[in-house]
């Protein structure tokens, strides 16, 4: 029998939720017009709509990737701006792709706690940027990533905050929600009240890391902007032809609270690491836990000693850990970690 | 009850295999690394390089636009020029994304027979191009759509002598497979005799349209292009965080020849149907219905009626309808097609 | 001493119009602002305002490629089509320029008689190219070449006919003026009625065949356009930072009709040509001779005989000659031209 | 009479040198063939070859943006990283060029005293990037900016140290040597060891800032790598089809060393500055003054004063001015600037 992983690398390595594979089995009869044409498509419209009590667009999309970057190419002009954390996925972990997908856009960093915008610090950058001087690459959209890179989570005053400086000078703001649901899960909000009532304007809505297989989505709450992104979809081979398999799987997510459900289960877990290692000597969190990552620095003779017990889990520094929990993290992964780190952090 | 359709819009309006989702349930247990670093991705390299007789390297992808214009990409400088048909679905179809993908590659369209590529027009294009003047989109690679976009099939000769040209000017052959399963049952032949063997250089392996979900595959032949793919595919949003799910549904489409068997059905229907209407007074099909696709001219009172007895299809032309058949077109489906038509054409 | 040549290549093999450099050295004093803020690039606003009687924006731009290209992608979005004809320059001789700076921008061509295009295939191309639908190049402007590519003028009327169907469904009008002093000569009208006035949005306004030295220009009619136009540019690096240099010759250009008369010097040269050898047998002169250009057909061994006396010209095909006339073009040009053709034809 | 402007705002603000007009007048003469087909630009090459004592390739381009970013664009991949200082010109200035012409190109800045890039910093870069993982933009190359953008001179120690940590990991070394004469005349050394000889692969060579016009030029070192750019430019309508006059301005800029000589004028005039105000109470020169330009905190009054005076001048932050030297500023330019200063900081 295999010896189940003690796994914490991150949140796409683990499981889809049985929910959405069976929401792929019921989709799968007759025929359906392609390329978003079906009804489950059409109705995928009007339930987000309702989830977000408003009138909104909803494009699935393959990845997150995709989805930052092709919402960002429809806000951004080829000479434009795009601020964001010097944490954030489009600027250390997507491989040149805003630049790619925005004929040039250029990446920002604008510095704050924990993965967060800072909003003087934009305000700052913004007013400072030569808006109007063909030199400058022009001011045009600020990326929040919600929960953050560092794990942290951004309260609906910090999302307004930020929000009221951008569009103060005409930039239009994107979320990045790769981890929207355990952000909504922690603040106990309305998804309207994390996104376009705080001031988003168009969200990558994330499914894959919390329970998904291969579908994330745009969601667009500026219908002005949702015929362009149409196309920027089709340029980038970004629309399923069978799209009623990734509608399906969204609505599925959707579904009964689904989404909140699996995002409570994973913040739950790194809730209880943190609980039980904080005052644990040795270690040191270096950013809030409010969602399901940790960053944790411990000695380079602890992080040893937890890879030969067989914990998997990234490095992010010759000290830093990050450990991820999933929807399907069990008492016993959980269990498992925090002892390796007690027993490593005794012995150094 | 609902009526089931009378589809012949598209095969990519079909249902997926029940094999395939079978195959999504099966690969949801434990956890596994992302980004295609699972047992399932490895394991498929392994499976196409048996199924294609050489060592391969095989790059899941989300839609058959991704595959090409990302194979292309790969193959083409930014001031390349591909030749393709004029009927080519890179040319016709999906929305500049060769030219975004490959930064302004231009598309140059070969004449030949039935969406195929002339080898004798293709050399005159290459060697009258300019090449080495940099006033010249500089010849850089050429597409062949198999099955093409007629519906007709290339012979094993057809592509070698396309190839042959392509080869001795130095050109990347980039097949567009996304019917190659319905080419491959025609012809008889294995895939390394269809592809490398032939002088394929990188190929676009449909799924979707026989019977796949989500998941179309690049198969690079030649191993040093494929280092780049991986950093444009990832640069493109093309790649899955759970790739183990594409990978999944590719392993079973290939498993037992699952996607042959599919394949027979989708051509005998289209076989079936040109049989019966072929002699019908007011009917010319206009190009060989050597795979599941056929392209047929009436008079407009014909293509009127079929659309009033509730006959799915798309017209191409005032007079020309497309038809086209799946692995799941039934007895019922080609009876009341066949029925429908020669009716109309008594009619008028 | 150096025997001058017989030179008939290109417009741009000729010499500058002393004028030309005489403005430059007459703006070589004191300093000024750089990247057009200095006070000639100001002068030369109004000026071509005054010229084309209307509120003009004039850039000054390196080379003709970079006045289409800019002017396209600043009308076209990615996901655009670019109307032309097969003849067209940005079609033929730009290197895939216009789908680089449109990040895709698809050429589109269009038939027509002599390098024109033509307004009904036009009107047929955009209303059949699917407009709306995501799979397709969305109809975004037309290029007309002016005078063409095969040395014929588009009179008033042909312009505003093509304008009218652009601008029906939404489309852009670019002319390709790298010859518009040719034609403006030719047609004997004002630079209004060649551009603006018969429908024309956006102008490539060519100086370097016509006398000029390092410069062309894109001037825009419609303000709106502008601000973008400034920051391609820029992006471009196509700003000049010394652009006195650059708008001093514009200046030089347009004062005193300097550019009409060099325009008619140049198309006399080739209408004398013309006259001189179209009824000499074995002759074929393929499309009127309008401005400074004639496309001439000829027997192999004359075409071989041309290049044995020394005639500098180029092969269009394996019995086709372009001839290209400057304003430079000598009397001798011209007798020993028309004397190597009769010579050789009467020899055949 | 119109007073003289007291000008320190850029070295492009300054006039042409005489002697590139005078070549262009003498260039002036005959036919030639078009876009770099002609004698001068034939010449150009080996008269570069002998400067540089290598076999190089020159290509002319209009502006030192265009030689930036193709050269960048040649020597970098799609989802290359390109690291520079946080100061260089292309990080700053340059309108997104670089990401436009590179596919999505990303700079990366590492921090150095003065404008410089530091190898330590840069070896840690690289070593940290993710080489090899598809998320992460790949090292391709550094650029260096000399004379820098705080108006520093790297030595040649500084530059063989970068070049020998980028090449140790395959990176791309290119100079944007906007001011590389006044570097030349600052180091006393010969081209070759400024460039090839301490490991650059392909240099920016400034001339318009330095007494020239309306060209600067890119030098490849590595003749590989001269082909592709060949292509890069032409697409990027960045090749002039009267080339030789472009060509003859640079043969008359390196003609017995008028480059250097025009350098060492505006390196001394910012020397003698340098000199007279370092000492004065409430000035502070915060980096060497090694070439034409000086940068000097001063109260806000002393600004201002200076502004009053007719001082043109660039403020670079609430206390910070830049000043700039050209080849013709004058005696009474410098008496004027420092007279200025002196009066304004007693005053405060």
């Amino acid at each position: 029998m295999t010896k189940t992983r003690v796994e914490f690398r991150s949140d796409n390595c683990g499981r889809a939720a049985p929910e959405l594979i069976e929401a792929l089995v019921a989709a799968n009869t007759d025929t359906e017009l392609g390329y978003g044409g079906d009804a489950l498509t059409a109705t995928l419209q009007s339930r987000f709509s309702d989830l977000f009590e408003a009138s909104v667009q909803v494009f699935p999309v393959p990845t997150g990737t995709a989805a930052n970057a092709l919402a960002l190419a429809a806000a951004a002009t080829p000479f434009g701006a795009v601020y964001c954390s010097p944490e954030a996925h489009i600027h250390t972990s997507e491989c040149n792709a805003a630049g790619f997908f925005g004929g040039g856009t250029k990446l920002v960093p604008i510095e704050g706690p924990h993965g967060k915008v800072n909003p003087e610090a934009l305000e700052l950058a913004i007013t400072t940027a030569g808006k109007g001087l063909t030199h400058k690459s022009q001011p045009a959209a600020v990326n929040l990533v919600q929960a953050t890179d560092r794990g942290a989570v951004y309260s609906l005053d910090e999302i307004a905050a930020v929000s009221q400086v951008a569009h103060a000078h005409g930039l239009t703001v994107h979320m990045d929600g790769a981890r929207f649901a355990n952000a909504i899960a922690r603040l106990g909000c309305t998804p309207a009240q994390a996104s376009w009532r705080a001031g988003v304007d168009v969200l990558s809505f994330g499914v894959t890391k919390n329970g998904g297989l291969l579908t994330d989505a745009i969601v667009v709450f500026a219908p002005e902007s949702a015929t362009d992104i149409g196309f920027h979809l089709r340029r980038a081979g970004a629309v399923w032809s069978k799209m009623r398999f990734a509608s399906a799987q969204i609505m599925a997510y959707v579904a009964d609270d689904l989404w909140l459900r699996l995002a409570r289960q994973a913040n739950a877990a790194a809730t209880r690491i943190a609980g039980q290692i904080e005052s644990v000597a040795g270690v040191t969190i270096i950013a809030p836990v409010q969602a399901n990552e940790l960053f944790v620095e411990m000695s380079a003779a602890t992080l040893a000693g937890l890879e030969q017990d067989g914990v998997l889990f990234y490095r992010r520094g010759p000290r830093l850990a990050r450990f991820v929990c999933r929807w399907d993290t069990s008492e016993d992964d959980v269990a498992a970690l925090v002892g390796s780190i007690v027993r490593h952090t005794a012995a150094s």
